[in-house]
């Protein structure tokens, strides 16, 4: 038996998120029906990194199957760039320890917000940017996020109805990087809730608007409270960079 | 009468290029649609400072157009903006003087021509550059292009065929800059030949792989000869990024 993991670039634009689902374009649904065509028979796979939503984007989503297959990984590779659909691509095929599991080994995960800060859409950051058009205090939204390193419980920004155990998470970095109208948040830990990087810089949006101040935001997390925390903004700004293991 | 220069942002992926064509999605068939509609007459642009090919992006393209209107500038923007298709966008609005044309007052555009270095392609790039999978020598490009700078005759990178009365220009600017696997190169001329751009980082490719020396290239420019010049590139991975009056 083998067990392989690859990484993987998409544009989550067309896709139902990353799970398989019945009669409807996932991620996860292409990629199985790639592996199965590839290897002539039934194959699912074991593990992925992060189950992005709908709309969602990854560079470097990572997942693993098992096989005992002897195809070489060049031509695990090739072949599934052959049969994925054009907004999917395997960048990378290796072959890892069997015990090796693309969820449960993630040492942290990294993802990306962006905000296109004007009144105007664009056109060619259609699906890629969330449009905000009021004017923005970065010193603020940076006051207020520099609060959110280490390890703390995120319950304030978990999607209402979430079931996990324990909403206790490790922030590693947060970085928010203003270029022209262009506002990156760049946000790695050791896990997310659901919608949580969505809901964090929704929160942090309305510090920036001068809708709450950042002592109220700082309130609003130790007091776990998604009531009166910010919207959840949109999927389309989001994207999976990283996956460390 | 008052004369009014647009500046419009647009991704070129789904239109047959800038100008009008009959019962085809165009850039300006949608723009004088529009303008039709907003101002409720036949209305069409004067000029345009670029007629973008099919799949051609643009960040500032300019035109004008004129009217004896009284609607406010705010108005015709956001009028334009909301009967667009969402491909497209007006920036900006402006009044300028009566004698301005998009084209003929256009002193120099600037086109960014952007290359993907690897075998594997990029979902999240698809439609905004070119794949080129093999190694590329960026020096040796750089010393070719370096050559190109200033005012002469462009004849080897002019698309067979076109009538042009001269194929001088002066290139004011040509930047090449590499960043991880993007190659972006950046060009500011007085003046575009048809499929200049395209034709001439073709060239500068087949430098960059060996397949033309330094001086070979510096040969086919002096010579005029499109015949030995490179392959003209597709048309997704080039923006007319701005243009200067």
């Amino acid at each position: 038996m083998r067990n392989i993991k690859l990484t993987l670039e998409y544009d989550g634009s067309r896709f139902f998120g990353f799970q398989r689902q019945k009669d409807k374009p996932t991620i996860q649904g292409e990629l199985e029906r790639a592996l199965s065509e590839l290897f002539n028979r039934p194959l699912k796979i074991a593990a992925a990194a992060g189950r992005t939503d709908a709309g969602v984007h990854a560079k470097a989503q990572a997942v693993n199957f098992k096989t005992d297959s002897p195809l070489p990984l060049e031509r695990i590779q090739k072949g599934l760039n052959a049969l994925l659909p054009k907004e999917m691509v395997v960048k990378e095929a290796r072959e890892v320890s069997l015990d090796f599991h693309a969820r449960y080994d993630a040492r942290s995960k990294t993802y990306e917000y962006l905000i296109l800060n004007s009144e105007i859409r664009s056109p060619l950051l259609k699906g890629r940017a969330y449009q905000h058009p009021y004017p923005l205090n970065l010193e603020k939204m940076k006051k207020a996020a520099a609060g959110l390193a280490g390890r703390r419980d995120f319950k304030a920004f978990q999607a209402s109805g979430s079931s996990v155990k324990s909403s206790v998470r490790t922030i590693r970095r947060l970085v928010i990087h203003r270029e022209g109208k262009l506002i990156q948040f760049t946000v790695e830990a050791d896990g997310f809730l659901y919608h949580m990087v969505r809901n964090m810089v929704g929160t942090l949006l309305e510090v920036g608007r001068g809708k709450l101040s950042v002592r109220e935001f700082s309130s609003i997390v130790k007091r776990r409270n998604r009531l009166l925390a910010g919207p959840t903004l949109p999927a389309s700004g989001l994207t999976l960079v990283s996956v460390k293991y």
